[in-house]
Formats: C-alpha cells, sequence, structure tokens
C-alpha cells in the first residue's frame, strides 16, 4: 500500500497501489511517483515537496542483501530530482509491512516537530517537541526504549531540522540498531526536517515475509544468488568485502591516482596507508571492534564494521570508503581515530559525510583550518551543530561553502559534492557526475570496477561504460539490491528476471528489464528537464576541465559527443 | 576603438572597432560581444568571463542625459548575461576619448590589484597594490590626487575585491566628483574585483566631441530632445524629477501598496512619509545640501540630490528610491539620516544597495536583527566590510543568505533581488523579473508609469506592456539615454531614429529601431539559453505566487501564457 502522510493538515492516508505502479519499486517508483504528482517548479524546502520512501521490489523477501531503501524527493542541493539509497534495516521492514512507499507531503507550523509510527496495530503521527533538537543516536535510544529495541527508525538530526542542505536522513543497521546509515545524499534530510517530520519508526512485530507468486521458484533462485555470493572470491569469505569492506576500495583508488586529496588537488595522499584498509581491519580487531557484519538481516557478504575506540566503545559503525577519502585524504587527516569522531559527528547531527567532507576541504581552502588539523575541523563541525553562520555556510554544502567563502575549487556537479573519485583520474565517474540526473552520485553509475578493461585516463568509451553502470545502478536501486551484491545479477540478468517473475508472476524478459532501468533514466531525466535542466548541465565545473590534476596530471577531457552518449535517447 | 585588456597577461591591445560591429552601442554591443566571444558555461568568477565597459551610441556629444554607462558580462548572482546600468561622467568621457568599449578578460594572480588608466596619451596597466582593500571613496580621492581632479573613475571596493556576488562598480559623478553611483546590478563589481582589477582612470583633456555626420542635423535633434524635457511638466523644472529625484516614486508605489516592507512581506509602509521626497528635500534643503543637480554633464532634467548631515556635511549623493525603499521600507527603518549612512557604507565597499537591503531583509527576517533597528543593520554592514562568516553570507546577496541563513521569504528572480516593486502588487513589472534575460530588474521594464491605464492589481494585458517597455528600457540603453530622459523618445521614436541617422549617416526608419531592440532581447535571451536557461526559468519563486501582500492581499497571479507574451519570438 502506499502511505500518504500530510505534514500540513496532520492526517494520514493510506491507498492501495494503483495497478499502474505495481512494477514500480524504490528508486523507479520515485522517478513515477514524483513525475506524477509534483508540478515543476516547486521550493524543494516548501510544502509541494514530496519526501518518499519506497523500499525496493525484493524488500521483506528471503533473500540476501536485497533491503536498501530509496528515499526520494527534489534535492535543495540540485534543484533536481534525487534518489538517496541507504541500507539498514528498514528496507525489509516496510516490505514485510507490505508498505510499498510513504509519501511525506505540506509542512509543518514552523519549529513544531512531528513523529510518526507505523505499527502492525496502526499508522499514527504524534507530536514530538521533546525530541527536537536531538541528535539521531539520542533519538533512536529514546524511540527504542519507548517502542521496543527491535524497530527501525529513520530519523533526521539538528542540520535536517536547521534545514542545512547537506543533511540526511539516518536510518538504524541491524548491527548495534544504532542510526550509523545514511540516506545521505541531495539533502533530503532537510527536506524531512523541514517539513517537522523529525522521526519515523517502524515496527513490523508480527508481519510476515510477503508470499511470493511462485514460492519454490523464489526459493531457488534467491539461493543461487546467495550461493553465487559466497562463492565468489569477491564477495566471499575470503573476499576484500567482507574482510575491509568499502574501505577496501581505497587503496584501489590512491593506486590510480584519483583520491581526494587537499581538497580534490591531488590524486594520492601521503597518508592513504594509515587510513587505509590494512590499518583499518589491524585497527579494529586489536581493540575488539568488529568486522564482517551486516546492516540488514540475511546479507551474506556482511561488510560492516564497528570501529571502535582504545577502551573497546564503538564510536561508528559502519566507518566506510566514503568518509575515509572525503574526510581523510580530502582534508589531509590520516588518522582514523579522528575521522571515526568526525563520522559519529556527521551522523549524530544528521549530515552527509560526503557533503562536509567536501564543505571542510572549501573552508580549509578558504584558510579557516589548515588541511590535516582534525581538531579544527571538529570545531567547524561544532559550528554546524550551533547553526552558527559559519556552520550554517558549511552545512548547507561545498557550492555554498565555495560561493561564500570565495573558494574556486569546489568539487561539486549540479550543486552536489563528488563522492571519493577525482573525475580527472577516473574519467568515467566524471561522465556520471555530469549526466546522472543524480549529479555527482557514485553509486549512479562507478567505473572503478572497470579500470582494468577500460583505462581510467583514457576518455574513450567512456559514454557508454558510464550508460551502462547508470542501467546497473537502476536496477539494484528499484529491486532493493546492495550495490555489493551486484556481481551475480550482472553477470546473469537473467537471475534478476526470474527473481522478479517468481516473487510477482510477471513474464518479464531481459529486454523488458533493460526497458525499466531505461525508462526510469528517462523519467529522472524528464523531471530535471521540467525544472529546466538542459543538456547545457552535463558538465562539471570548469576547474576540472582547467586544472589539471597530480599525479597523472590529466584534466577532464571527456567531449561533449562522448558524454552525450551516456544520455542518447533519454 | 575597443581596448582589449588582460589581467592574465597584464596585456592591452586597441582594436579598431570591426564593421559588423557599427551600429551596436552600450547593452546591444555587450550582447553581441559576449555571445561572439564567450563559450557558454564559464565560471563568472573565473578567467573566461568577460567585463565589457561599454557607452551608449550616443555619448560624448552635446545632448542631454546621453551619456550612461553600460557594463555587462555573466553575472555571478543569476548565472545569466547582466548589463547594469550608471550614469556619472565616465559615459561622455568615453564617448569623447573614441572607446566604444573596453573588454576585460583573463585572471590576474590572486591578491594582486592593478590600475587601468585611459588618457589621451595613452593607455596603461599599473600594479596598484596600495589601493587594494582601500573603500571607494578613499580609492577615487587617491586617484584624482594623483591623476587630477576632473578624472572620471570606475573602481570596485572591498566587497568586489571579496568575489562578493552583491558588489557593483562604482562610478564618480558630476556633482561632487565622488563614487556615489553603482553599475550596481548583477554582482559585475565582484567579476571585476576577482580579476585583479581594482579601478580605471578615465583622463578625457584634450579629446572633442565626436563630430555627427549630420552635424546640424544633430544639434536640431538635439535640442528638440532637450527643449521638450524642459517643457514638459514632468522632466521640467516645476517637475516632479527636478524637486525630488527618483524618491519621488516612493510616494506613488507607496500609494499602489507595492512598496516592500518588512522583507517583501507588506506593501505599504507606516514610516513611508518619514522616508518620502517631501521630506527628503525639507531635510536637504533646510541643512544646505543640494536638490536639482545633474550626475552627467549637460542633462537639463538634473534630477540628482546630495544629502547631508545636521552640519551640512555630504553624507551621499545620490540617494535614491532603491535605496529608501530597499533600505528603508524593507527593513521597517524610517530615518533617512540612517539610510543615508547605509547608502554611503555600501556605496563605500562597493555594494548594490537593492541586493544588499534585500540580503539584510532576509537577515532580518531570520532574526540576526530586529526590523527597524538601523544600528543593528550598521553593525552588519560592517561585517560584510571585514569579511565575516556572516559578512560574506550577506554580501553574497539574498538568495544565499536565504539559503544559509534558511529563510523561505526571499525576494528574487533568477538569483537577483528585486527593487522597489512587490510583483504582487505591481504585476507588469513582475512579468519583467520573470521574464528579462536581466532577472529581477525594474529598469529592464517597469511598468510604474503605465499604472493609470492599466491596473496594477490586473494580470490582464501585463505580458504586451512589459514586452513594449523592455523594448524601450533596450532603447535606452544602447543609446546611453537615461530613462528620466525618455519622453520626447517614446512619444515619438522618430526623433532617436534622427538622432541616430544624423549622428552616424544611417537611415534608419522606426521599424530599423524597434528590430534592433528586438534583435538585443533576442541575443540576450540566446546567451541564457546557451547557458541552460528555458523558459521553466520564467517564474517567480513560490512565495509570490502563494502569499497575498496586504493591503491588496493578491498573489502574483500572471498565467504562464501572459508571461510568454512578454517573449514571443525571443
Amino acid at each position: 500500500m502506499f502511505l500518504r502522510v500530510d505534514l500540513s493538515s496532520l492526517s494520514i492516508q493510506t491507498q492501495s497501489v494503483p495497478q499502474v505502479y505495481a512494477q514500480y519499486g524504490g528508486r523507479a517508483l520515485i522517478a513515477r511517483l514524483l513525475l506524477d504528482e509534483m508540478a515543476p517548479g516547486c521550493d524543494p524546502l516548501g510544502p509541494n515537496n514530496l519526501l518518499v520512501i519506497a523500499p525496493g521490489l525484493l524488500a521483506g523477501l528471503p533473500l540476501s542483501s536485497a533491503g536498501r531503501l530509496s528515499v526520494g524527493g527534489k534535492s535543495p542541493l540540485t534543484g533536481g530530482i534525487k534518489e538517496a539509497n541507504v541500507g539498514g534495516n528498514v528496507g525489509d521492514k516496510l516490505g514485510r509491512l507490505g508498505i510499498k512507499a510513504i509519501i511525506v507531503e505540506g509542512l509543518s507550523t514552523r519549529d513544531e516537530s512531528h513523529l510518526l509510527t507505523i505499527r502492525s496495530e496502526g499508522v499514527e503521527l504524534h507530536p514530538a517537541g521533546e525530541l527536537r533538537g536531538l541528535g539521531t543516536y539520542d533519538t533512536v535510544a529514546s524511540l527504542q526504549s519507548r517502542f521496543g529495541p527491535d524497530i527501525g527508525v529513520l530519523a533526521v538530526g539538528p542540520a535536517g531540522e536547521m534545514g542545512m542542505r547537506a543533511a540526511g536522513i539516518a536510518v538504524t543497521d541491524d548491527l548495534l540498531g544504532q542510526p550509523g546509515r545514511l540516506a545521505a545524499r541531495g539533502g533530503l534530510g532537510a527536506v524531512m526536517g523541514i517539513k517537522g517530520l523529525k522521526a519515523i519508526v517502524i515496527d513490523d512485530t508480527g508481519a510476515k515475509a510477503p508470499e511470493p507468486h511462485d514460492a519454490e521458484g523464489f526459493k531457488q533462485a534467491s539461493r543461487r544468488f546467495a550461493s553465487e555470493l559466497i562463492e565468489s572470491p569477491k564477495t566471499g569469505r575470503q573476499g576484500s568485502m567482507h574482510r575491509y569492506g568499502t574501505a577496501a576500495i581505497l587503496s584501489v583508488v590512491q593506486q590510480i591516482g584519483a583520491l581526494p586529496t587537499r581538497n580534490f588537488s591531488r590524486g594520492e595522499f601521503e597518508g592513504a596507508e594509515r587510513i587505509g584498509p590494512e590499518q583499518l581491519r589491524e585497527v579494529i580487531l586489536e581493540r575488539g571492534g568488529k568486522i564482517g557484519e551486516r546492516c540488514m538481516g540475511g546479507c551474506v557478504i556482511q561488510c560492516c564494521n564497528v570501529y571502535v575506540d582504545a577502551e573497546g566503545k564503538p564510536i561508528v559503525s559502519t566507518l566506510q570508503f566514503e568518509t575515509l577519502a572525503l574526510m581523510g585524504s580530502n582534508l589531509e587527516i590520516d588518522d582514523l581515530d579522528q575521522i571515526a569522531c568526525l563520522n559519529r559527528m556527521c551522523n549524530d547531527l544528521g549530515l552527509d559525510t560526503i557533503e562536509m567532507g567536501a564543505a571542510l576541504g572549501v573552508a580549509m581552502e578558504a584558510g579557516l583550518a589548515s588541511f590535516g588539523d582534525s581538531q579544527a575541523a571538529a570545531q567547524l563541525m561544532q559550528e554546524v551543530a550551533e547553526g552558527t553562520p559559519i556552520g550554517r555556510i558549511l552545512g548547507n554544502g561545498a557550492q555554498i561553502a565555495g560561493q561564500v567563502l570565495g573558494v574556486a575549487r569546489v568539487p561539486v556537479a549540479r550543486g552536489q559534492a563528488m563522492p571519493g573519485y577525482d573525475p580527472r583520474a577516473l574519467k568515467g565517474n566524471g561522465v556520471t557526475y555530469a549526466t546522472s540526473a543524480m549529479g555527482a552520485d557514485h553509486t549512479a553509475g562507478n567505473t572503478i570496477g572497470a579500470r582494468q578493461a577500460s583505462d581510467p585516463l583514457s576518455p574513450e568509451g567512456k559514454g557508454e561504460l558510464s550508460r551502462n553502470l547508470q542501467r546497473i545502478g537502476v536496477m539494484l536501486d528499484m529491486t532493493g539490491l546492495c550495490l555489493f551484491a551486484r556481481p551475480p545479477v550482472v553477470a546473469d540478468p537473467g537471475l534478476m528476471v526470474t527473481l522478479l517473475n517468481t516473487r510477482f508472476g510477471w513474464t518479464w524478459n531481459e529486454e523488458d528489464l533493460t526497458r525499466m532501468e531505461d525508462e526510469v533514466l528517462r523519467m529522472e531525466r524528464e523531471f530535471n528537464r521540467r525544472e529546466g535542466f538542459t543538456p547545457v548541465h552535463d558538465r562539471l565545473p570548469d576547474i576540472f576541465t582547467n586544472e589539471p590534476l597530480p599525479p597523472h596530471n590529466t584534466v577532464f577531457d571527456v567531449p561533449a559527443e562522448e558524454l552525450a552518449r551516456a544520455v542518447e535517447d533519454l
């Protein structure tokens, strides 16, 4: 069902899913709903923006790594469509509760806070003044003590409540039950916060997994999927993902000279080893932290960690590559403890570590702190917490920080900060940043995995490469599959088709799947077109095409025709 | 000739005007040059933006009110084309020197300052570190003591040097020789400042007025023009313009309920009389200030004033309507002395009083100061002067201030602050704000003069009305005529045709003039199209279409089809 929540009238409405939406889930459903229900031109932080929370098509089932959750709306950072994708325990719970989407509209009276509870016994909106201004950790702890330890929670922190554009939506995981996962990107935390929705509690007690249309067929496909993941040298027990988590990527990106360093002025970081995967694993194991854990039930990959302090007390879970890159090398901070503390602050305030890391890099470039000075970075984060002028500048993301502070080198595309791959040394990602409706977003089409097949420094063929990966991104984000779990369905898309057909009784073939992927990309681009985006916006800032990046001293030189290939027919 | 100045290579080049540019002057020449010479997509504050300074076609001649100067480039506020128009003594001097345009490109090494001198004996670039950080008044005084009291100066203040988007370019007047006039709008002061060009000195000693092609014919047309201005009840000696200057507009705008009050939340200001034209005139005359002066040589209208303090010492010249509205009623400041002091600070820092007034209104809405508190406003201006975080937020204009401070009611169109006419009560101006390539700019097509012929509150016919006024705006801005001097050439465009034909030996008719006006509007729109603007951008922010404005309690409800009429065929 659809759950419609209006913060203006404080009303809730449930609706059976209209047949026309049956084949859409997660990111696909978001694109479709936003196109159908939103008039162009609204203020992303005004009452007419919709916040849509939608699990993937395969959520809630006994299937590994399929509980990712999509959160979408018009982005206050990019002015275009945004889908922010997050792990944790909420996606599967919504799947089990039969909720295909929560659609939040309206705006409550300024400075009012509300809580939405979704339980088997009903759905309710509660005044939640007592939660206002609380960090996400305290918010979740308070809700767990009230509604039980096994609930799932979506919550915004003070950053979202203050309408800061770097704000994301924190989601509880299946590991510590803490809000260590974020639907981080695009500023959707500001959309939720400004609407006056502080948190959503999801309690699926008593709910059962949905019954697949062909239970036996689905079970077989699900087993095949899991065993391929387990047997793969990459995603299996001896694979780098289980052993190191996303941190494994850091060595690779450093190696190709694309690791954001000193506000994207270099692609190699001297201190890379000190914040790299081996060091991370060693420190965590030595201190009694955790490695190889899972964020959602049933995941066989288990790439998560619990980073602990010297006394073994958890600082943050999970410390990930993007944070190590943007708040580590990008700021020339080479101390894992310090990065973990900055990460914790971001989680607690409800902030995207990518956007904040980029904004801090810009601040350091402007001279507000020295590169490498983690204490100064923490003080700037404290300013964000307090909503001081400088805090508000940074909390609104890298682009606004650059504009206000007068910094020319600002690593953004369409107003959103770049993740941990400099597009000058990994040109396929530059194509994705420039052409994706999502702006600079690695999950929209990350070419790092193709580095052996396609030279990262060459512009050649990067349009088609990006487009193919953009399609795969849609497939994952509409079904709820984790990016890390893609190998079996990329190697054989027929496996994905079987999962969908046995689950829903459809008769899709592989072409139907590709057609849907392109349809979603087309809808997202159409949404942006209606908002005024044109092919002119398919570009990176001047600085990336003009300023060579050491060590390879290359610029982003993918020609317009090649960029156009990534969005052909969209 | 064209004078090309490259701040990157510190080189100067003079160029005979190519024949293809002969019929373009001022704003028209800017549109043409920017289209021809700038690649789309550049960073407005990067090396590839061009700053073009161009007098009108009729500059330097014995003709009243024709020495207005156009300054243009890609706006860092709007991301589109910008022409900022300014009076003072520079336009005529450039006309007499035979300089059709100064085209500034490149970017000097960070934090370097340069001075360009244009004299009969030659054109030179000088290092000007000694001027760096100086206010515009001290800058001009220093240059006058070095180059003589009769020079014309264009200068940026600290705001422009810091790259703040509310920065304009100050220009000396013919009254006190002080930088009391600003090519204010669109942030072009930041473009000049970031390029490292602190000031331009224009010394036309020894230069003569250009010889018209048909000297006798031109003289007759010029006499007719002047005598019509003098005999008109509006522009003549007994007219409101001479007696009150632009301040006369305040009573009219208050009367129709369109006077920006308390950050555009009301259209009537209780204290309007205390900052109105009668009061202004009375205070100035009582204290021995000046009324009925001119900013440029030969002007017969003479609408300028010198606002003095209780001791008779000049505070600012000229205190104008836009400043009274944006820094007066909009901030609920009802004290002329205080407004004059804020105006002086803006001039000295090199800031647009419209943009700064709007930004201060947003700051007051955010609670950084109370409405009506002029001391607090002055303190915020001091923060701008010092480049503190809050100062940088405000100095970058109303839109960024709203984004950073989390204020929903932000009076902008295309990123630029609205002037002193609320578009909900003067809907024709709303059409201009929404559709003009210039963004919210009254000089692009001000419908206040048509209030008797066309009900300001009715959306009807406002598309055509705005378009016609947009055409007239082009005619004035390409020839260098002051807006106040438009009645004779609006009543009989044939008079303008005669002025141009006798000046240049052309054979234009009235249709040729209209064709050129439309061509300029088309070029400007084409420039913006190349930068990614579409008809979707022809709109005002939600707040103006949603929130009724007292006292008439109307919203901006001009339908899309009517808006489209203003830009038909462009």
